[in-house]
């Protein structure tokens, strides 16, 4: 049955890139490449490389019951290779899992995963960037109050608001797709790192010192993934990376999610999810539309930093191959990636027909009778008064709007001190939200 | 087809009490109860409460149908609550999830879940106590090295090792039974943790003001769960203590599963898991024999020390009800839940028949030629001499040891300084590493 | 000139607590007191425990010196043992640090700073508590809006809100007066733990077998913590604990503040942080206010949660004294408790002459029309048509107020299906905030 | 006095570069170069900016006032700016902190410590690679056991294994040398990231409706950082990707001190590290040598991957400037460089005259009486019987090397399944592990 708990913060597509199917699909993808290679070598026969390619074929394995077994072995890959040579016939058993060991074989289908799993996220992305810039485009004119610290500050457009999501969901698209040339990499090197049991026997007398990086490279070629200078069992700085970055990005579509909750409460209602059917209701209240996308964004990101921690501390792994460190990664790459792609997903789905209400964005902004306008009204008054003795006009103008019912507007023009300086005019054009919105 | 590599970090048990089947069971446990309570305080009608509880069996429910709805609904309850209504007949349908709201179910269910937990928690850590206490009796005369920052220190004995480790596993049972009392409760309180929508309606006229407090205190007997003073659906101590407690026993069992890891690698060889068929051997190399289980018990203890930071920092959830924060807590429950037991399973599988070397554990104490008794005999000279002139007399007696072939016992002979305050006999008491084991 | 940005998420008191000074003063406290016990016990003599004990002056040290050399030696104790040697006369030189190693120094200095520490936290907890009691207290009958994923659910009051936060806290005081009477622990028990140099030597000559034990008993009632069972250097499962209790203090200011920080939004506006000159200004916007110290409560708890994960994962110490992790408590324990007496100390001071704006709260809850009231009328209309038919009725009566201008009371005094079944005094009253608050 | 517990896991180097002066200076700096900038644009007088430039000098500053009354403050800006305006002269008083907000200055401070603090590092890791470059040339022929799971697996070289440390700590350089490029940015946007301030007053009336990207373009070349897209005050993403590598390189570093910490174990003894007067010594043991580089450089990596984990949970910063999150920033980002730089200069420290005794790793390769060449036996034999066979009996040889004294060179001569198929000869190649250490 399952974890569909677990599902709940993740996509089906992610979830499947991961699954133990995928898993052991990736391995014997190993196995096979590794034969074929081998084969063309001259390092085993060829009518045995072919006889292993073929059946490294998923479907002729029960992988729960791989798995079942892999407890009690320590790893997959120990039963797994036990199935494959009780089907591959006659002589071709010999030269199962050749020179090779369980880490290549997990590493290396734990590349293609990643590989998998990094494009799914990168499509995420470009997604979610497209929407950004769509709300961008069609925002750049509808002011809204900008905050601090969750407080009014200064006017802002959506637009800018959704152009820096965009820009920052697009610096993570490059980031990836530069990480994808970097920290990938095949994995082989035997027992202990040293490609020594490629050198080893072979169906051909004539055995070349570099055997076993030649090995590697065709191998990498054949898997279509980078050949790294050396094996990288216990040396997991590239994982490391990997995590770093998926990291990076949750905290980013976590970033977009946050806005949207902030912008969709009761009070502020800038912005509202699409509602469709069985879409963020309530169990208990009718009248509630809540921003289940977004709240879903950020429960995924909390849990892929969380899984980033685990990556970056089991990193000290001991000698050849950690005891516990790596191991522990079998969990938290998976739920990483897992987390991650949903929370890009989420992102994405909340942006997606997000409702933006710019009047009242423009109310919102009209709330504080003008005082949003402090900054703006403090700069015209600045270039005769200076910085400081702004300031303190306008924070007793500013008072005097809170204790009353005046705008920032009506106590500037009845103040002195800034009519001696600005006309009526003046003082209406520096406190236009829309006039001061920068670059 | 399910998650069998997470599986591989958890235990049978504890996946199956965190399963999604076992949460909707928890979630109908309280609509029934809750029924039973409101029928028997006349809100609601008896044979509607009965109806109501007779069609809250999880055998009646598609659990992964409620799991995929509530991907779009946001919540598992809003799905399983509409089938609820589906199965029970006519009136009774009105009185389904009466007065109550999504988080009072999934928490009051998660406590019943926990509770389960903790137990089987309990009940592991006691077998690994009763291990650990085997091991000290049998080895409380079997003298090791000690080490600090892994060097050679001075000697002990493998029973005040496994004496450190009960000692430690037993105040950890203590905690989790004293937590049992304290941070477990019932949720209830409906929409926004008031438990107003239990005084309005019912099916008698005279409605008492504490009726919502009534409902609670029945609530949490007919579930054998505490009664909280208020609800606590955004104040998350209890689950951040829960947490923290589960942390620090997956933190103890990595100790021990770290000791037998170390002590288990080929130069010391002083102890070594239960072999049997299967278990521990390698996929290249013939000749290994790998401390699986305590493999196991440090990569799931790395895992759950990862939940509890997400846990603890999702605790500044939001108003009546957290955004994201809360929903974290979903798979981050569950998972800490699953690590830690896996933890002190595969910890107390690591102590099973471990097999422990006594005569090698005397072969690599006296490996330093007597070096490891240099604290010993240091403080057999400063009775005499003080603590600082003994340290900077053994000192110089170790380097022409580590320069030699000599032992410390020789060395210490052909010293002046040394024999003119202690006989032979005095310096072979002092260096016998059977007669300095302290308390 | 010191670290004043770490300052700034700390406390002095705290930051004194956990200075280098106060380190070398709980470490010469140790040394002192162990002298004076072994004098007592006749371990060495009198005189010389006098001697020593009086040089156990921190006024007597530079304390930047041993931190300095202590980097090179690895830890504070061998500069500190070293020149308490020097200070020490005569023959009482020879009994400075008698038995003992560095650890049973570090870990019962320690444990006096944490008994310290948690009486500072438990005290401010204490001042939170009493502010969140007045609160509630005086804010009984001040209804505003409950919030669920920050979106209005049903009414509550603004007191029941400040007695969550206070039921809350008070559980945190509890919990830590528990943990000091449970995780605190002198620690003494030589190089490995086995109180063997304390068998040796001595003035006198008789020797008694359990003379460890006695000192660590005697020394536990001259520094008053509790004797531990055994020595516990390599399981710090006592130290995991206080991390993680710590951690839960944080989360739940962490709560709070966020509460405060989110109350205080522009557009909500219903509590504010009481102001006075110079704090909470903004270096551009005369006009703001910010919620300081809950912003403060917020950065100090995420700190300290981050702490608890560095302790908790360094728990897997190797053998008598880990390599590493143990070190790592160094920095993460002082900043686990400075970060939270941080968070404690600004959630104090946020709630300190907090501002509650008990109009804006009715006008804000009365700003959707009565929608928030949708749970009650729902439950009133759910007593005579069962909750589902009751759900459906009044989201209808929810989109027709969305979408035009009347309230939730003029949709549903037009609706044929809600007049069938209640009086409009009786809609009146569903509607009505004040009456639906529960118990 | 400070805080030299935390500078014990940190360098002094690091320490300077994250010391509240050098924030005061760096945002003096940032003061500076803004006021000239607007100089040169004719945005105010360039008499004010020459003025302005000239009293942004931190001896001018009294740094621990400014901290003090940042805490009231809630940021360090304002009474740094306060104090500016003080310092400088008449007129240009009017033109301190020109239309920017304190979050412009604090990050763009924050940059260039950052960028000196990656340069630091950058040279640490240079020097670490190029130890490890030094050790690989000199142990190339050195024959060691490859340990998995801290098991012998087959035969290495030292040299392999530094080669391996070598190319995981230039991938490292590499990455920050890139990240150096694309991860750093001036901050320029005014209160609310809209550079809106920009475009009001200034000395001369015509007004260009860039202005504001002209500044921050200037500005970027006079702080010789490069010019962002947008402003990024809440979109920490850059941030967040330097913390992600930075938790990488600690990670790295530990692999590093920690493979030497085993290697340094009394029972391995390959390896220690260089032995000065005061180094590494024990307060107890004068027998002992501690690994003490290596075991600071694990103490301080794990605290550094402890503040990656705050940074990346702290990236949902709300709308324009974070509530909390940003502030955690505060801590937590300098004492990841901290613990960084610490670990990596730890680890250098560790390599610095490592001791690698080649003698003891060819000991320790024979205590397995040939087992360990299981492997290249197993691989000999299975080119003539295929892998599965060749691995049983192989097998069968090691249990019976386990149950005797005899080798398994003895084992295998005596063994008729083997010596069919190989020569004595070709046993002995098979069971030499310089023969078998593979590329």
């Amino acid at each position: 049955m399952g974890e569909p708990v677990a599902f709940l913060l993740s996509t089906p597509e992610m979830s499947a890139i991961f699954s133990p199917s995928a898993q052991v699909a990736g391995m014997l993808t190993f196995e096979s490449a590794l034969a074929r290679v081998q084969g063309r070598l001259g390092m085993i026969p060829t009518t045995s490389a072919e006889a292993i390619a073929e059946k490294c074929d998923v479907e002729l394995f029960d992988v729960g019951a791989i798995y079942e077994e892999a407890e009690r072995a320590g790893s997959p890959v120990i039963p797994l290779v036990k199935r494959l040579i009780e089907l591959v016939p006659g002589e071709a058993k010999r030269y199962v899992h050749w020179g090779t060991t369980s880490q290549d074989a997990m590493d290396s289908a734990l590349m293609l995963q990643i590989r998998s799993g990094l494009s799914l996220i990168v499509d995420g992305l470009n997604r979610v960037s497209s929407r950004c810039a769509e709300l961008a485009r069609r925002h750049q004119g509808t002011v809204m109050a900008g905050r601090t610290l969750l407080q009014h500050a200064v006017p802002i457009t959506f637009g800018l608001r959704a152009a820096r999501w965009m820009a920052m969901t697009e610096r993570r698209v490059e980031t990836l797709l530069e990480l994808r040339q970097r920290a990938l990499a095949v994995q082989l090197g035997g027992a202990a790192g040293t490609l020594a049991a490629f050198g080893q026997g072979g169906a051909e007398p004539a055995i070349s010192e570099d055997r076993g990086l030649r090995v590697m490279e065709e191998l990498a070629e054949e898997l279509d993934l980078p050949a790294p200078l050396l094996p990288w069992h216990a040396e997991r700085d590239r994982v490391g990376e990997i995590a770093g970055q998926l990291g990076v990005v949750a905290g980013s579509m976590a970033k977009i999610a946050g806005d949207i909750v902030l912008l969709s409460q009761t009070e502020i209602a800038e912005a509202c999810e699409a509602g469709d059917p069985g879409r963020g209701g309530s169990s208990a209240m009718p009248q509630k539309r809540n921003p289940v996308d977004a709240v879903r964004a950020l429960a995924a990101a909390r849990l892929a930093v969380g899984e980033v921690g685990v990556v970056l501390s089991a990193m000290a792994q001991a000698h050849e191959r950690g005891a516990g460190d790596w191991q522990s990664e079998w969990s938290a790459v998976p739920d990483l990636f897992r987390h991650t792609a949903c929370a890009v997903d989420a992102a994405g789905g909340s942006l997606l027909g997000l409702d933006v209400d710019s009047k009242r964005m423009a109310q919102n902004l009209g709330r504080t009778r003008g005082l949003i306008m402090a900054e703006s009204l403090t700069m015209a008054l600045a270039s005769s008064l200076g910085r400081p003795e702004a300031q303190r006009i306008v924070g007793d103008l500013c008072r005097r709007v809170e204790e009353s019912d005046a705008s920032l507007a009506e106590a500037a023009k009845r103040d002195a001190r800034v009519t001696e300086r600005l006309t009526d005019e003046q003082i209406g054009l520096a406190l236009d939200p829309a006039a001061y919105l920068g670059s």
